[in-house]
């Protein structure tokens, strides 16, 4: 707050205190020649696996704890709010974790949206789609596993939208949610802001789990809140039910339109893109 | 804690180890010309529609959830305290995602007070109130939008004074809510103690977020708490009704004399303007 | 974790890297003479009294909501977690604003514990054990002010002990609690873990405050929690009924104690000061 | 995120920025010439003994405040919710305090991946968790002599299997649990990575505490989460009931099986071991 009289912002296009990595190649096989890729994409099939076993064993637990068809006290199980909790924390620790290793994505729609941005090759955001989906199914094996009856009896943690909503309900909901969560990715990871706020990369993993947190909080009663389609296909792979597969639609298309748009408006709103193209152009004119 | 023994202490008002800004100018023409005030503006208007779209949600749904007149388990649904986290921690990361563009304010007050510090300039405040306002609208509009028989059945997320409690009272809370959240800011921006204490500018976006966190825990049930005129002006008019308009001049004169009080406090007690002042008049008599 | 190979450990008693502050004297008169010394007895008076006013708010909204004598859904209300939260969520929003003014003690036994560590002088001690007990009458009237007949109704936020506890069991429960506290004061403020561990000045104010709300949560249902003479001061003086009154002597006795306790071992055990005198007395003998 | 494009990452097995320790002695006899050696075994104890009070403390008065067979709102207590912050939270505390002292690990399952990864000596390991396990017994030992009858009657906080989950079950949650607390250990305190991304080591007893709070949110309903053969132990001496002594091996088994398993994937899988490892046969050969 209050950061807005800054001496480097007065002439922002000419002296820049930061570096900007430049666009990462759209196919780029000496990727394939170095273990870190490998790595990485090993990497982020062990987060999302971890992600959806502890997400969804927490969904599970609720749900038996609370079953008002059984002899237990309604009271008891951790509320929506700890559901919303699971899914925010193991975002932050993943992230946390993961971050220095395969930059802690652990979601498709973050990876397309920072492969729009030129973030990441084609190559790796691929690489990294194929590895979060099978580990959300590994992951929801995992618990299937464990407790098959409870599993299916509880719903086996699978988005399906809420009765009493439209599908374009739903839509946005996924559509705006995600783009809270990328443009939140897109703000902590802003190697301009990195240079000038000393906060921005400390904290990073933090606002990031907080944001699935919030999301989680405000849209479980729509649509049991995906942003995340890996999240929403591993139970639907798992489960198998005819509900579960037909809204899974939603859980794709809405994240991805939502990482698009949160692209668009962190390059060509907040880094200015638009504008520097402009200027370039006619600086050449 | 404990760091009250501390060597350039003893000559504070000598030998300073840190830079203040100058006062802003009341009128900065120049602002306008340039690209980085219109961005601060516009992530000042997203910013309060991602905060009261998703809050206003969260109130919402968990109303829905736990309605005495339908088949409801009425322990689900994220609770009160769930409903404060929804505020406080889209505040952490909203005030985290645009410190760097806008420096993060996403509510009025916070403007009011940062100006009658000299912080921003009269153009630059006047604007952010206004987009922070239409920002607000737009977010309830949206939560309106999908889903309008729940948003008008269940309050539409508007403040109002709890039956059982005086005008007085309400005021009263608006005062001292918003002196929290603006003595928070404060204390969190000042550029004197940023020098000395590393801990004050790397975690600041998580105090700010947990002020307004701790108010809704204190103040829901009294005013529902709004601590931020423009939170409390978009349900008034997406929803509309004579109660949350009669009481709406509640939520903006208890939060700017609030944020005034701030404002004096830390200026004139905590960073001893008062003192300066009589010293420097003294001195030159 | 596992930082425990390290260089400089190996001699630790030969080549410091870190400055230790003298020890503060018992008198020190020249602290009369300056704003700084005012300015911090009434950053803790204010600390102090936003402390009691936001958490007896708290207790007391939520025992109106969750009154079993009243139409009220039982669910309803922020709970003892919210409870929990509110305490320890507000020691780290105010150690976080005034420990670059007063250390951010908050807390008499905080401020004995380190008047006995001598890091801060008897005439500062006293004087912000003064500032912190009339901001919590203060805070407490406040909210009786706003709210008489619920104040009244529902125990003003007295700490009391909980019926089926021995007064040995309470008092026991409050030193240990204490030490959990100081224990985590102690540690975020040692200058010779400051020089080596980056995490602990930056974090410092987040464990304080996780110290208060995990002390909250283990002992509410024994004493209520007090683990802060003035925070059990105010609402015995506001509330004015026999039991607060019979019980008080607990809620000084006790923090006091465990404060020392937790002196003594930071002092002693982990900074080793018994064994450096023993050394220094065979060196000079 | 999004860290992916990084030059150092080109040449990593070529020109390192960090600087690797060197593996710990098996048996390094001078340790115990020296205080810091039995000032870190001292504070294992003491923050076992912390950790086990105040979590057990929690879980028995939660129990309490809900007993169907008391006159008692079902709703009141912390709930499943703040039992998972109370484990959590206090091991975000005391990996803050204790870091510095003894490396922070509370836990024999955290010291026997650390011992297993060769960072530290197998001397050092066994005194650790000698002192946890003794400090864990002295701490539910506390609890018992405060409320003795509560302390039987509501189940001493003792990890048992739940009804309807077979051993394996319990087997895997452990050990998936254990893995999830280790992999965020060796993440946190990895040198590579400390010396690439700021946010590692300033917030690493945050992500540590939350790996801990996320298990128990997902598998208090299955066995009461251990994840910690200490934490299981004490309860088990103390309450001595043959059910708790039935089920103890899983919690030796489960996370010192998981503690093992964390250690190679994160020294062969992202540190790359194996392939050092090959690379270097190859030069040689």
């Amino acid at each position: 707050m209050a950061k807005d009289i800054e001496g480097p912002e007065q002439g922002e296009f000419s002296a820049k205190d930061y570096h900007d990595p430049p666009p990462a190649p759209l196919i780029d096989f000496e990727e394939w020649t170095k273990w870190s890729f490998y790595r990485a994409v090993i990497a982020e099939f062990i987060a999302t696996l971890l992600f959806l076993y502890i997400t969804v064993l927490t969904v599970i637990g609720y749900k038996r704890l609370t079953d008002v068809n059984l002899p237990t006290d309604q009271c008891d199980g951790v509320g929506v709010l700890g559901i919303a909790w699971a899914f925010g924390g193991m975002i932050f620790i993943l992230v946390y974790c993961t971050a220095g290793i395969s930059g802690g994505h652990i979601n498709p729609a973050v990876t397309f949206g920072l492969f729009l941005a030129r973030k990441v090759s084609l190559i790796r955001a691929v690489s990294y789609m194929v590895a979060q989906c099978l580990g959300a199914i590994c992951g929801c094996g995992l618990v299937k596993g464990f407790q098959k009856s409870y599993y299916n009896r509880y719903g086996g943690g699978a988005n399906e939208l809420a009765d009493g909503y439209s599908k374009g309900t739903g839509l946005g909901a996924e559509i705006i949610g995600t783009f809270v969560l990328v443009y939140t990715v897109f703000s902590a990871t802003d190697p301009k802001r990195s240079a000038r706020d000393s906060h921005v990369p400390v904290l990073a993993p933090l606002p990031i789990g907080f944001a699935v947190f919030m999301v989680h909080l405000a849209t479980i009663p729509i649509t049991g809140t995906g942003i995340n389609p890996a999240r929403s296909l591993g139970p639907a792979v798992i489960y198998n039910r005819e509900k579960a597969w037909d809204d899974q639609w939603l859980f794709w298309v809405g994240p991805f339109i939502g990482a698009a748009i949160a692209a668009f408006y962190h390059q060509y709103i907040l880094r200015a893109a638009a504008i520097k193209a402009l200027r370039s152009f006619r600086s050449n004119a």
